[in-house]
């Protein structure tokens, strides 16, 4: 009566089946930012077996993704729309994949000293792994989705921030700074763009989870 | 009889209210291209204060993005598709935050003299804003928009012409031209890209606002 | 009684008409790749009839685009959501796009040799459309489709591979490598970037059967 259709087929055991895949997606996240973090403040000798543990994320992320297209294949009726759900796996797809390219790019340029900054960058990504990891079982009953998507919309505020202050410093250093040869800049600018695009693809998931939860509203 | 159900909740005056909204969304966009245009003209040490009236448009864009989904929270009934209404509100968001993070690059970059070709990429800007402001309260009665999306569409491979040989000036000077150094070409290069995005943006709202029309005719 | 209205309606003319198209927009892009690929194998000075050449089937593929969304417009029964028609267009449309934007960048940027990877990253995107022309038929029957997309991922990694060695190249060349000025650099790296766009573009084309298969099953 005062349910509807939607709500009842919620409780059945099938299809609740996506809200741990999804919480594991975003739990492998967590792992792969715990990781690149390591990597970011270790020497550069000690990198490489870090950017292999983040590519193990990045695979185990695309194991995930498969399952919850497995599943959905599988499922006559869903939590959601079909095609937000894979909005929701794509996004959190990206978003491993930019962490895995950006430990990649680290290790395959041979940079040596990373800017502080690029620092900052990882740890927003890691206090927004931390929070879509938080949000994802709330999926179940849509509770205080809203807390979670405004606060990843600030901490991607925070990584613009750190990102475009990165940036001028690599192109117009401030005076008294030690000068980089231009390659070293080129390359540290691949990293920090494609951090930043790690903080955008967080933000996108958010924004498919604010989708849902407007559409169930 | 002749009419949906859909046109007839569009005349109830809560629904309708999307659309002052979409118009102011438009009007700042025009203010953010005109200062915009202000600041690629003048000297140097005028334009920091320029950029900051381009933050403020952002900001002021924000907030009108913000009240398009809080209405959209609280409207049952609405005068398209949620989720168009969506895409229409984050892809005008986006062209005023490209538009502020050129003007933000060219101060923070501290950029001298700027290619003649980026106060076309510009004027391409504040022409594609202009068509988008007329557009928007065209929406209440989808009429002749096609005009406006076939313009915008006819903008964008012009700011396309002008993007494309501004790089190659700077990556294959011409001739005779002045040798740029490679930092600031590299500066030159990331402003240029960010503007090509801003007209991309105006594309996608046009091709919102197209497939939303697709639905409705 | 065991097909649905909308199986049923497949068969009306006028609404099997957009198969053909999809398919003439595939058949263009595999066009389009073969001229790609004779240009990254030519001298230098046998370039320029080549990129002319990508750049008329550019234009083919806007007459395909836009006679689909012309027919789309008419059409009052479609084979697949309206929405799904329009994403699959503008994505085939974009693979084009990125493919003619690689071409007028070695020509206008003056390339002189290009690195053997680019060749490995033109050969990706021909074999992704051969693949393409062979799926888009099957749309009307929703046939093998599932090897199509799963093939195209596969190649999109291999691009991948390609794509990433070359940039590691480019920025951390090899000991031993002969020495590039840095704006070679900067050129040839805005071109291996365009390539993998056009690579990423196939993975959406993919991406869009996939979902729209998925709906339909």
């Amino acid at each position: 009566m005062g349910y509807n259709l939607r709500m009842a087929f919620r409780l059945t055991p099938h299809e609740r089946g996506f809200y741990p895949l999804f919480t594991r997606a975003a739990e492998n996240i967590v792992r792969a930012a715990d990781d690149l973090a390591l990597l970011v403040a270790a020497a550069p000798e000690d990198r490489p077996p870090l950017a292999t543990r983040v590519k193990d994320a990045e695979n185990a992320g695309d194991e995930v993704t498969h399952e919850i297209l497995v599943k959905l294949n599988q499922t006559f009726v869903t939590p959601f729309d079909r095609e937000d759900i894979y909005r929701l796996t794509s996004s959190l797809d990206d978003v491993v994949d930019f962490m895995e390219e950006a430990a990649d790019r680290i290790v395959l340029y041979r940079l040596e000293e990373l800017p502080p900054g690029m620092r900052t960058q990882v740890d927003v990504l890691r206090r927004a792994a931390a929070a879509t990891a938080e949000a994802m079982p709330r999926l179940a009953t849509m509770a205080e989705l809203r807390e979670y998507w405004v606060h990843v919309n600030s901490l991607e505020d925070e990584g613009d921030v750190a990102y475009r202050a990165l940036l001028a410093d690599l192109l117009a250093p401030p005076e008294g700074a030690p000068a980089l040869d231009v390659l070293t800049i080129l390359k540290l600018k691949e990293v920090v763009e494609v951090l930043e695009e790690a903080a955008d693809a967080f933000e996108h998931v958010a924004n498919t989870v604010e989708s849902i939860a407007v559409k169930e509203s």
